[in-house]
């Protein structure tokens, strides 16, 4: 086989379905349904949940994951925030003519892998070769399509109290890319948290009550999340600095390069809105799961109908948290 | 408004939150579900179909559509060769730093159009910024969902004598691409077939019965899509070179440059394959519509278990037909 992808792997010929087979069929298998053509699926219930992403991550491959890994992992958490359970994906791929098909492989198997230990099948699939410089290595969108197995959902209703909960740190995956970028200038030991929540958020939901809202807050960080529902639903939020979980070697690096890591990327970690008699009980079958024992409460619902988010500090002030605005960083999911 | 992407329309923060009201919520509305994040749909309960594709034409206007018009169509085509009835799409961008804001309006608008005149609803969607150099203008994936409505699919069992029919002429899209692209050194007064299918196949299902498969023959051409029917059913096929409607235009640009037809991309023409007692009332059919006017019968299925393509020339000889190989046209669709 050849060594790297050419422009007729794209051309939809011979070359085309060659790399079907050795690389994607090779790992995703083709199972019931015709890889790379429209698949047809059971679907045992009457309302789904579907989401898109395109990832674009730069390096693509990074402490912790791959652009693979975080494709599947970045939309199976869509999913699985909005109370579905994810069952399907399709992938489809940008490849740049000369890129290394030992590393398309590479990432083809992480993808494959992070599917089964989620439990969703990729059932669809598309490839597309562009000319050398008009793509950077590779892009691949994923679409998942969850179904609502449980009764029971976010009920997207908000009382003064309820407590504001985090999964995790926040921060580690942008100070991981950056790092692994080489743009910081210094090095950086810490790991993306980059991983698929669906099983620990359908517990949480399954045997808790008074879930108000669950979401990931990846692009523009923990603050551009929260003040995203804020307005959405006209709540007020207080969270406090204190609280926040921040792994040291992300605060050192923050501290030093003027970062805030309320805006920083997470991959894999939700935020939990919920009535304050239950956090209790969530933050137990959180910190059940590796990726949830960091979870802690970070604030709470403070009134209605402003739509804003306060931070309160050490000294007692308050801010007002606005969206991300101008760009931090560029191509980190 | 700003004229132009910046990576901040990327970030996931104010302008990003600006791009999504003002050009994709303009144009594709916000409906039920929350567009730009997980949406949530209804669907019968039973088998859906699922399709993904990423479209990277250049160039990005060319004549008979757009990339947009493209990435909706060719999706939705994708579906309804499937027997399925397209209901909805996602769909996620990825767009180069300083491209027109003007220009990615259009190709929403576009997509908009024909989501609207084929009667699907765009429910999710997604925008990544890339650096300039980092992509080529703007790449679109979209990904369908078609549900069974009809309790009649495609048999995918053949019987020898079968016609083959396609539903126009062959090649109009590969050479209206090229020539817009101003690579063929001549003008081409040819305009891209591009066209969704969904409401003339379904009406082909509907009506007429032995209809043995459907496909689209995009990427590689009509050769190429019979090759890969006749090796996954094991059936031998033979076309006939005099019965290959293709417009005159086409022939010459092909005679001239040395193309040949068969391997030019179409993106709104059908191959059926169908009993032969029931071809006139599936031509009937496809010529009611404009994108079937030209459909004709170009051969038949003449025997089984070989997985072969014959091309019957004027002159009586077979021709044994494969697989586009190597790059012919690279960025096609």
């Amino acid at each position: 086989m050849e060594k790297y992808i050419s422009l007729a792997h794209g051309d939809g010929g011979e070359l085309s379905h060659r790399l079907i087979k050795d690389v994607f069929i090779e790992s995703f298998g083709d199972g019931d349904s015709a890889l790379f053509d429209a698949a047809s699926v059971d679907i045992p219930v009457g309302r789904i949940a579907v989401t898109t992403d395109s990832f674009v991550i730069k390096p693509i491959f990074f402490p912790g994951g791959s652009i693979g890994k975080l494709a599947v992992a970045g939309t199976i958490n869509d999913l699985a925030v909005s109370g579905a359970k994810p069952v399907y994906l399709t992938c489809g791929f940008v490849i740049e003519e000369g890129f290394p098909i030992l590393d398309l492989k590479k990432i083809v198997h992480d993808m494959a892998n992070e599917a089964k230990k989620t439990g969703v099948s990729i059932i669809a699939g598309d490839t597309k070769v562009v000319e050398r410089g008009s793509a950077d290595g590779v892009y691949i969108n994923t679409t998942g399509i969850g179904i609502y197995e449980l009764n029971k959902g976010c009920s997207l209703e908000f009382e003064e109290g309820d407590a504001i909960l985090v999964s995790g740190t926040i921060g580690d995956h942008g100070v991981a890319v950056l790092g692994a970028r080489g743009e910081l200038g210094i090095t950086v030991p810490i790991n993306s948290d980059c991983a698929s929540l669906n099983r620990m958020l359908a517990e949480v939901l399954e045997h808790t009550n008074g879930v108000r809202i669950m979401r990931d807050p990846t692009r523009g960080g923990l603050a551009t999340t929260l003040v995203e529902i804020a307005e959405d639903f006209q709540v007020t939020m207080k969270i406090n600095e204190l609280d926040l979980p921040v792994r040291e070697e992300v605060h050192g690096v923050c501290d030093l390069l003027g970062f805030d890591p309320l805006y920083l990327a997470n991959e894999g970690k939700a935020i939990i809105i919920v009535a304050q008699q239950e956090k209790e009980k969530v933050l137990d079958i959180l910190r059940e799961y590796p990726e949830g024992k960091d979870a802690v409460v970070i604030g709470s619902i403070v009134g209605k109908e402003k739509g804003h988010l306060l931070l309160e500090t050490p000294l007692g002030s308050k801010r007002l948290l606005t969206r991300l605005s101008g760009t931090m960083f560029p191509r980190i999911c």
